[in-house]
């Protein structure tokens, strides 16, 4: 049975776009492959307001934001917490054997500005980890607060997970200072997962130069290296690079200030949909994400049986809640190719439901 | 244009296969992926000749050629190279901090069992890195003989690459006693990159338990705690799971036997045009690759003419020569899915124009 994802990734992805991955491989040291790049590049960038070098990952996006910690944490990195997946790159640094620290915050709650100034000031750390949006709790931090005290510590290189909320809102990362910054292809960009991107300043690859270790897989040198030549370190996915190709011809007929317009007003139908029934957003309102809303559950809602009959009988499916959330919330993705009518396709069939899951 | 790849991977994809990508995607936390997993994993242990797990990573195989050695490396890794790819992952595994040590043979030799033996004898290492099918020159080495003195040592734990040799012949892990047998979707396998696999044995496991800085993304003890619920630690690249699903189902089709006769044909095909124009194996013969031939260019060919010829006239591509070797060798290869009458379009079609090109 095939169904529509609206899950906070992977999420729907179009037709145009599977057939894009079954465009023949080519050899990846091949002048048709450099071609493809010389035609992506330029567009990441612009996408990313960069202009330092967008890497290609042929990975998850947990392979690069990985990679990045190995590549420029020397004396210690400062891992910032507020959700599932903020929390997780805590251990995985420590896991890499690195000096980390850890900056919590309850879920739901966004990145304190001042408590983040408050941390970086011990001059304990290099470098830290920042995601923009957690994924795991719809919860947007408010990067120009953020990253306007990360850049007063003139040694600490920023690493900024932007997974779920790329190019559903401008993230200017030049202008907000951001060394490194990394989104992965399953999320807003509509493609399937196995791609990641890594986009990192002079700053970031100086640090990388002086850092042990780093290894070869996810060094940025490394990718330099290669991308002056329009290449990969190693064989890469090219039917994803193909995805994305197209993906990016997609984006450009719309227009940026289209998408990003679209994305906030389908993300504006779920919530108050889910304020008119009386569900609560998780997040504080003024942090709630753009790209997917977290609702709390606070209808008593029997999710897992709801799901099951909207899988059954409409073929959609949405998120029961993550982690140590599920069941307390549930979340609905807007991101991608969704418009306002989808959108309410979507809420319709939830409606048609929903009334018999009230516990 | 499109074309026909015949150079060592990526290879040749079949329309069924670009179609099985095409799949729709579902949650990576769904049951509807759990199931993708249990069909496949027990019939790639099949093909891995194991009882151990195998593991699919979303990456090249350079990723978990790195992550092996970050999971069993504590006191040194021996790299065995003869090769491109086998000398490059001594820089890899000095590249990740290890402290590595390089038994190095002339390129198109096979690793000599001997000298191996007198290498590990030493008592530096605890982990050793082996090409069983050395891509670069086509050489093959002798991995019974190999590992018979590998197994002698018992602290050693094996990580073998077979990334170009995989389910072109059989290669029996556990009845070899491999610890760690890596290898790639777009070789033998004639899936495009994007996916590799690596299995590992209780001992390798052991190890890396007690191995500090082996990380995340390629961590050996998460791949085992994801697959015990049919699951990967992160986002995987599910159209090229869908992808290898399909051609499992080819491979079941046909019949391991038929398919290892087949490559060995298609193989022997391509040399013996070789030998009758008078090209010589660029390794010893009896250490040929059973999935690529690499000739010298005994004619003094010009190769990048001839090759923009073939592609343009014909549209099929093989290489002409790797890294150093580039011009004074070509490799053609015989993976996937091709037959004796595809090996012979090749070759006639090389025939009809090689005369003008031999200097």
């Amino acid at each position: 049975m095939s169904y529509k994802l609206f899950i906070p990734g992977p999420i729907a992805v179009s037709e145009k776009t599977y057939k894009a991955m079954t465009t023949p491989i080519v050899g990846h040291r091949s002048k048709d492959f450099t071609a493809i790049i010389d035609n992506v590049e330029p567009r990441m960038q612009k996408l990313f307001y960069t202009q330092d070098p967008v890497y290609l990952s042929t990975s998850s996006s947990w392979g690069v934001m990985e990679g990045a910690v190995r590549n420029v944490c020397n004396k210690g990195v400062l891992n910032v917490g507020n959700g599932s997946f903020s929390d997780k790159w805590y251990d995985v640094s420590k896991r890499c054997g690195k000096n980390a620290g850890f900056l919590s915050f309850e879920w739901g709650k966004p990145i304190d500005p001042e408590a983040l100034e408050k941390e970086l000031s011990t001059n304990k750390y290099d470098s830290v980890t920042l995601i923009h949006n957690e994924t795991s709790t719809g919860t947007m931090s408010n990067l120009q607060e953020v990253m306007a005290v990360v850049r007063k510590f003139e040694d600490v290189i920023s690493i900024v997970d932007t997974v779920s909320s790329f190019s559903a809102l401008p993230i200017k990362k030049d202008e907000l200072g951001i060394d490194i910054m990394i989104t992965g292809s399953q999320k807003a960009l509509a493609c399937p997962p196995g791609l990641s991107f890594i986009s990192a300043s002079k700053r970031a690859h100086d640090r990388a130069e002086k850092t042990e270790g780093r290894g070869y897989y996810f060094d940025l040198i490394e990718f330099r290296k290669n991308m002056e030549k329009s290449m990969t370190p190693s064989t890469p996915v090219i039917p994803l690079i193909n995805a994305l190709r197209s993906k990016l011809d997609d984006i450009d007929a719309e227009g940026l200030e289209a998408r990003y317009a679209r994305h906030a007003l389908n993300n504006k139908i779920v919530r108050e949909w889910g304020y008119g029934h009386g569900f609560k957003l998780f997040p504080e309102e003024k942090y709630g994400s753009v790209s997917l809303n977290c609702f709390e559950n606070t209808l008593d809602v029997d999710l897992p049986a709801l799901l099951a009959e909207l899988k059954e009988r409409f073929h959609m499916v949405f998120d029961g809640g993550y982690g140590k959330l599920k069941g307390k919330t549930f979340r609905i993705s807007n991101m991608g190719d969704e418009t306002p009518d989808t959108m309410r396709e979507l809420l319709n069939n939830i409606d048609a439901i929903l009334p018999q899951y009230i516990k």
